[in-house]
């Protein structure tokens, strides 16, 4: 079967009529689906109960069948943030840069979309309804797979969008949505459409997005896994990085910006680590630490029953759940080197009210994001201020930490002359 | 043997003390391998003539062997390109953007080099010094492959280069070359060094290309391969035009800016092609034509030894030679919709005195460089401003079009504050 490949050919042919669209079109054409989302609420909540009904039967658990679960409220939202995505600034058609040459010629670099982004996640309906949104605003044609656990949701908002691009008088073949397999065919096909797909992005867990990276000929945007660190420098306001790693760590554990380690100083792991250990048990996280750690905690036996003995694998763990490995270190070098070789590029941060510390931490750390004195919790396109986000890129080509529409557009140069010749 | 990825972990480890180097530092050993090759000019030309000896025996073809031979005066042409990588505006550490949040956080994007940049490239010696000068310039390590039959030039290059590091004082292991072996093992180790390789830039012929970004697990940026067209509207300036085609085809055949395709408005084709086809066969170029273009030169028996009948193949050939597909089209339309399916995405070119037939072909086709009556030959990193050039991107991700050294780098979030949490 090639479902996959024939719905990206039709995707490719549609893209350059929604790239050529003007910035009006297209956000009417996502004003519109926001419209016809909230329109058929009803039909959406409707297949949505059939898809859970499904996941229960399948045994899947609490928090995923939340992450699947849409009622008004939710759908509503999912509305809004087509509206939101429609008031912000186009993408297309900025002017980057450019010069008159010595021999006259007027070179010029602008944006434009990138043709064909297709987006492989998990079964998370909302995704669907942001992917089509972000790609209309840059001017893109997408080709969506979901989750097959939430077939019925993501269809019955992929009808609400199709509809309003063919009312906006684009061409409703600019979004495709390709049915998951069980043996992942699909997923295979679009991995391998080359020349169809000009970017694959997989937003979803370590082993999607691995599969992803490792099996596409397409090339592919690595989003969001996550093993964000907290270093606490000797010099730290031992109250201010408990609320840090309070927050970082427990106000959202499923999330790719949480927090999944802690390092500390020697010099401070006595006076920090107990007091941190206990509020992080009082919270219901388990403490993976060093001998370091345990040392730390000899005076309170009380806390063992929260902490266990970290292996090597814990400094790479991502463990999305309440749960965070800690070391002790000799100061800025190590916590530097150790969040370099363990870390996968998102988010890391450094508590210490020492100038030289925090800049050394800054410019040494290889991240997508580095902060001093804040939680890792805020990288988020939205709260960066690029609007609706994408996915957050822990790559280096390309885009790097939160992704908006921006993301989704390459430049062009157009090159105006008299005849020149070399 | 794993050659190839233990020099990768070299690299690798000596990338961030590259990455932190002053811009001083840095400048200071591109001058001083400039100095070194200068030094070493004897021992570089017999080295370079070992290397022809070998190849002259494996019957390597002129154009090869000359592509290849190092005299005195390109050897001093390579080392004063390193001089004016040095002079270039340094690329690391430009803030991008950024903003105070509403939480008073201050977040910042600013540029950082990419980590370690692997390039597989041909029997070119001047590459292994064009490459280590923009990685360093753009504060990365890099590991280097070259062709087999340029082993010895290329390493008594690397050797002047790694001794300017050390004079610089920076490590000597941030330049890594990698010797070329019949089975290909390096290559493939390269391909697969995912965790030490942060970009691959394959550079060189289709081939090369292809098997790059086919087999590669590392990040790769495709590069060079040309199908370039020039397309004659209906109301071109046609002495123009001729003189656009000749110069595109004919100036430097083997490159991949050169055109390799004619496309002509019916209504012109009469009128244009018997004079354009007879310059051509004049420079020696055969030409790949259709039925029409055939028939346009009805009158010109002459012309027939230097006309072929193009097939299908042909609209998708890049010749690298002084042979020129040609086809004759209805209007801009047909000629946007032909340069998208057979292009590669490189430089294509309009002639034209219609300002809408010229607008509509800038904004229609999609390539890195879409010129309005000029060559395609300008696209080049030195000729728009950009400096030394480590290649011509034509995939649309991180770069497209000629890459300098500001394509080696990436971006990373700087985020100050005063414990802020979410």
């Amino acid at each position: 079967m090639s479902e996959a490949r024939d719905k990206a050919t039709l995707a490719k042919a549609a893209a350059p009529e929604v790239a050529r669209a003007p910035r009006g079109v297209r956000e009417r054409a996502l004003r519109l689906a926001a419209e016809n989302i909230r329109a058929a609420e009803t039909d959406i909540v409707a297949a949505n109960a059939r898809d859970l009904e499904r996941a229960r039967a399948a045994g899947m658990s609490e928090p995923l069948q939340d992450r699947l679960m849409l009622d008004g409220s939710r759908i509503r939202a999912i509305a809004d943030a087509l509206d939101d995505i429609a008031r912000q600034e186009d993408p297309l058609g900025l002017v980057l840069g450019g010069s008159t040459l010595e021999n006259g010629l007027r070179i010029e670099r602008v944006t434009v979309p990138l043709g064909v982004v297709a987006m492989i996640y998990e079964a998370r309906p909302n995704v669907t309804a942001d992917a089509f949104g972000l790609c209309v605003r840059s001017g893109n044609a997408c080709v969506l797979k979901g989750g097959s656990a939430a077939r019925e949701s993501c269809l019955a908002i992929v009808g609400a969008c199709r509809v309003a691009l063919v009312e906006a008088g684009l061409p409703q073949d600019a979004l495709q949505y390709v049915d998951d397999d069980a043996a992942h065919t699909q997923t295979a096909e679009l991995l391998g459409a080359t020349g169809l797909v000009d970017v694959l992005i997989p937003r979803g867990g370590a082993s999607l997005i691995r599969a992803c990276v490792e099996g596409a000929k397409v090339p592919v945007i690595e989003t969001g896994t996550g093993n964000c660190h907290v270093y606490v420098h000797e010099a730290a306001d031992l109250d201010r990085a408990r609320a840090i790693v309070m927050n970082a760590k427990t106000q959202r554990v499923g999330v790719c910006n949480a927090a999944e380690s802690l390092l500390v100083d020697r010099s401070v792991a006595a006076a920090f680590l107990p007091a941190m250990v206990s509020e992080l048990a009082a919270a219901g996280v388990v403490v993976h630490g060093d001998a370091e750690t345990r040392a730390a905690l000899a005076d309170r036996p009380d806390l063992l029953s929260s902490f266990v003995d970290a292996t090597e694998e814990d400094w790479g763990r991502e463990y999305l759940a309440l749960e965070i490995s800690c070391r002790v270190v000799s100061g800025v070098d190590e916590a530097v080197e150790h969040v370099n070789r363990y870390g996968t590029g998102h988010s890391e941060a450094i508590v210490s009210n020492s100038y030289e510390a925090c800049e050394a931490f800054l410019a040494g750390v290889d991240a997508a994001v580095v902060y001093a004195n804040a939680s890792t919790r805020f990288t988020d396109g939205g709260v960066f201020g690029l609007g609706a986000e994408i996915g957050i890129s822990t790559q280096k080509l390309h885009a790097r930490g939160p992704m908006g529409a921006a993301a989704l557009t390459t430049t062009k140069w157009l090159a105006r002359g008299e005849g020149q010749v070399r």
